[in-house]
């Protein structure tokens, strides 16, 4: 019944990226407008850092030579090594505009079907070449930078020629997809179907399949399916040691799943090539409103009961004060905002967004604006506050870039707890977190918050810092707060990372909650699939040193 | 906030349980009533299989003694070793019914407490003792039962004992559960919280938590979350290589979850012995209605409808004709008969019920009256399908034990495909599973179907077998006709089992589903928490046999 595509059209062409900083380079901000935004951090620095050409980046030798019958699939092109040194952190893009280059790759290949992908891997092992897995380089923990290690060299797996639809089963509702495919690249090949995946997190034009699962991405579902995991039907990946295909089924409980144990092994356990995914029905009705609190933790209070509704709402995001503030959408006044959408391919929502926005004003809240119609098939509208917080929210990583370029701390740090523990998180982390922002900046800390998901038993709290950093200093001064965050989290029992993986940048925090005898079973699966150590090394363990 | 419970009340004490058959001694089937039902299924014995009192039973010498330290926790009673010796399947209660105790484990161990359960461990480890943990023995997979392997003797490790709710979050809607608590037992001591987990498997009175746990049990809801595993928080599992306490948070994704690999693990990588649960407010509304199909295809289109709404019905279980008219909820006519039922402990849940009712219209069904009226903290009423099905579901497996008594082959077997390959698998399962039932009986083969659980993405389709077997070769004839069974499911791509794990019996089906590399990755991870290759040996892998 699934129809096999024979001939996968191409999706549109992926949009040329940066190579030191987020997104399309023509979206970045100009020095001026660096300039004006940094104005409004005190303290800021007055001219912004320039950013580097590529042509006179100071790249190391390469150390390894490309096998001949490989040489067709890699790159040594210094713009190539450049563009896939980092990720796109607060500190990665800093060292970019720095021209820190040492931990560039050697090579960068770009296989073309799972052939290529097995002799790669082939051949690494060989060669003692450490393989780092490479989507399109969203991480914001280190997770495709090479540390340390005494591999012979490194190589960036790109799969971005990776990116086709290849089979739809409509009835199923579900799609064999590459791993490589860029998310508008995705939904493109999938919109004929009239079918969607519907994982929508912040970096969608700019991340792939392949990162998500890997990292077990959250997306656009504040509710239910939060994490990508709940839409993987089967995966495909390419380990060391063979193939491995788990069976497509809707549901199984044959052991343990085998798409759970690859479901965020950040490339240290193989390589996904492809996955069945679970698509939805285009949404042909949605429904948005916006609620005021005067109190955040009565908004607090509204947003437990919503999660514990079964309601499901498509988007449930609750700003702070601060980020209220921040992100426009409060019009003054030091309030809480609560953004609530709704959608269903089936039929009417507006039932059920009143029910929701019945429930946020039992508990005090105040309803923006009328609900917005639904009925309409495009991005929810007719509420204002729901459409700034949007623009804020997809602009935010290219503001980010400009505030680094000004030598302004600007990052995030995410989590999850319990109902039971958030008062005493929220305030720890403005307690402690704030603390070391004070200590290393000097400068008057901003810490805001939002949940991005929320569950039935606890939030996804998500918070911004936003300092002045001294210029030179603004990568050590981060990583002393990033490392107060951490403690903060680990002492709270908060997860040190909700969908933002481990990568290299959480492996104290991650160490810290992850069961030792887990790790000893992960620790066993990794020499047994990876035997020669060369995947990803550094993420989630150590790096061999022998 | 967590109330720690200090002094956990006992819950009312387990009820006194069969050692040969299902359930409580006093709800068997006389052997008049056996009579009377095997006059149904042509070609049954006349008479039946007499029930051996425990005390003529003759059970193998115990090989290994009970250490001094440990021995007020042992019982080498032979009645504890025989309730010990096998699950619940057709094969294990014929093969009590026979008086085959070969199996019978040497000792019962019920410990009191996880030091208990470390001391067991530890002493079996180093006396090369095999160690089964057991919770109510209501696999039906040869989950508990040893078999080959080459230990010096075998530990049935009872957790019954713990059996308490030790702590519960109601802002969050958790509790702490031990492992050994039953199914009313547990529910018991959360009812004064107004809570419940919700989790009502065919074998809710005699299974346990932790049984739920090891095999990801499938249970009340038909849609969202159907297995035990969605609404973990975190477990406590004791392996030889230490004490596994995973993070309580609501969502995380750091890393490959730890819980995912301890579920399904079925006993193999340690000892569950407790787990924070996520719990549901008691429902105070329901509402529930029967729709009658013509054709089978028809109502299949109607599930997958349903199942694809986003409606999310707690119950949307669909009979096949045969199936319908075996638990009489059919009016006769050999129509198929889909039952559905909504909950919500919020708010009126009339409106989603009809909505789900229409789409069963649309796709030609008649609801057999009207829904029912909700609003009811009750199980749902006012339906008589609903009632009549729910008896039959409830007596189901005392009948089985009484056809077996009457040598008939009573059994089961459940599967999950998607939406695009049920209808092949359908006619394929009736094909050649018919086909070895006939070859294997000479009788007329009786196959029936219904959906216990439903996905967006495909069904999860249960086949109840019954025919005449021939007295003495019950279980030859059974086992030849699950080969069948297992041969076809892994030829049409379907899970060799939705939740009723894998055990010793569906091994073969397994390892043709299970992807090498998982393989590879599963053992290593049993060898690092298992060096001695003690606990539950011949599940999911080979028993060591160096």
């Amino acid at each position: 019944m699934a129809d096999r595509i024979s001939s996968p059209p191409r999706p549109e062409s992926a949009p040329t990226r940066s190579w030191w900083g987020w997104g399309a380079p023509d979206q970045a901000l100009s020095d001026a407008e660096c300039a004006a935004l940094a104005a409004l951090v005190p303290g800021a620095a007055e001219a912004a850092l320039p950013v580097p050409a590529v042509g006179s980046l100071e790249l190391p030798a390469v150390r390894v030579g490309a096998p001949a019958a490989l040489a067709h699939l890699l790159s040594s092109a210094p713009a190539d090594r450049a563009a896939h040194t980092y990720g796109k952190a607060f500190r990665d893009v800093v060292r970019a505009l720095y021209g820190e280059m040492a931990a560039a790759p050697d090579l960068v290949a770009r296989p073309r079907d799972e052939r290529d992908v097995v002799d790669l891997l082939d051949w690494a092992a060989g060669a003692e070449v450490a393989v780092v897995p490479y989507g399109a380089g969203s991480s914001v923990v280190g997770g495709v930078e090479y540390r340390a290690g005494n591999h012979r060299g490194v190589l960036s797996l790109d799969l971005s020629r990776l990116d086709r639809v290849l089979e739809v089963d409509r009835v199923s509702r579900a799609a064999l997809i590459q791993a490589g495919a860029l998310g508008p690249g995705l939904e493109s090949q999938l919109r004929p179907h009239g079918l969607t995946l519907r994982h929508f997190p912040q970096s969608f034009a700019f991340s792939t399949l392949g990162g998500w699962l890997a990292t077990r991405a959250g997306g656009h579902y504040a509710t239910l399916h939060t994490h990508i995991d709940d839409l993987v039907e089967s995966l495909r990946v390419v380990t060391p040691s063979g193939v491995s295909q788990s069976l497509r089924v809707p549901g199984s409980g044959a052991g343990p799943s085998p798409d759970r144990l690859f479901l965020g092994s950040e490339g240290t356990l193989g390589v996904i090539t492809e996955a069945w995914m679970r698509l939805q029905d285009r949404p042909s009705h949605k429904a948005s409103a916006s609620v005021l609190f005067e109190r955040f933790t009565a908004a607090v209070d509204a947003v437990r009961a919503i999660a514990q509704s079964g309601l499901h709402p498509a988007n449930c995001r609750l700003l702070d004060p601060g980020e209220a503030a921040l992100s426009g959408v409060a019009s003054g006044g030091g309030g809480s905002v609560l953004v609530l959408g709704v959608e269903s391919a089936h039929g009417p929502v507006d039932g059920r967004l009143a029910e929701l926005v019945a429930l946020a004003r039992d508990h005090g809240g105040s309803p923006v604006e009328r609900p917005s119609p639904s009925s309409s098939d495009r991005p929810a509208s007719g509420d204002s506050a729901a459409d700034t917080w949007r623009s804020a929210f997809l602009r935010m990583p290219y503001i980010r870039d400009g505030l680094a370029r000004m030598s302004v701390i600007s990052e995030t740090f995410e989590t999850a707890c319990t109902w039971d523990r958030f008062p005493e998180l929220y305030e720890a982390v403005h307690r402690e977190v704030g603390a070391a922002v004070q200590k290393v900046t000097g400068a008057p800390r901003l810490i805001n918050c939002r949940f991005t998901h929320v569950y039935p038993d606890g939030p996804a709290p998500y918070f911004t810092v936003i300092a002045a950093g001294r210029r030179g200093a603004e990568v050590a001064m981060w990583d002393e707060i990033k490392a107060a965050a951490m403690e903060t989290l680990g002492e709270q029992g908060a997860t040190v990372t909700h969908h933002h993986a481990v990568g290299r940048d959480h492996r104290p925090g991650y160490e810290r909650q992850r069961p030792e005898p887990f790790a000893l079973a992960l620790r066993a699966a990794k020499q047994a699939l990876d035997p020669a150590g060369i995947l990803n090394p550094g993420v989630l363990f150590d790096a061999p040193t022998a």
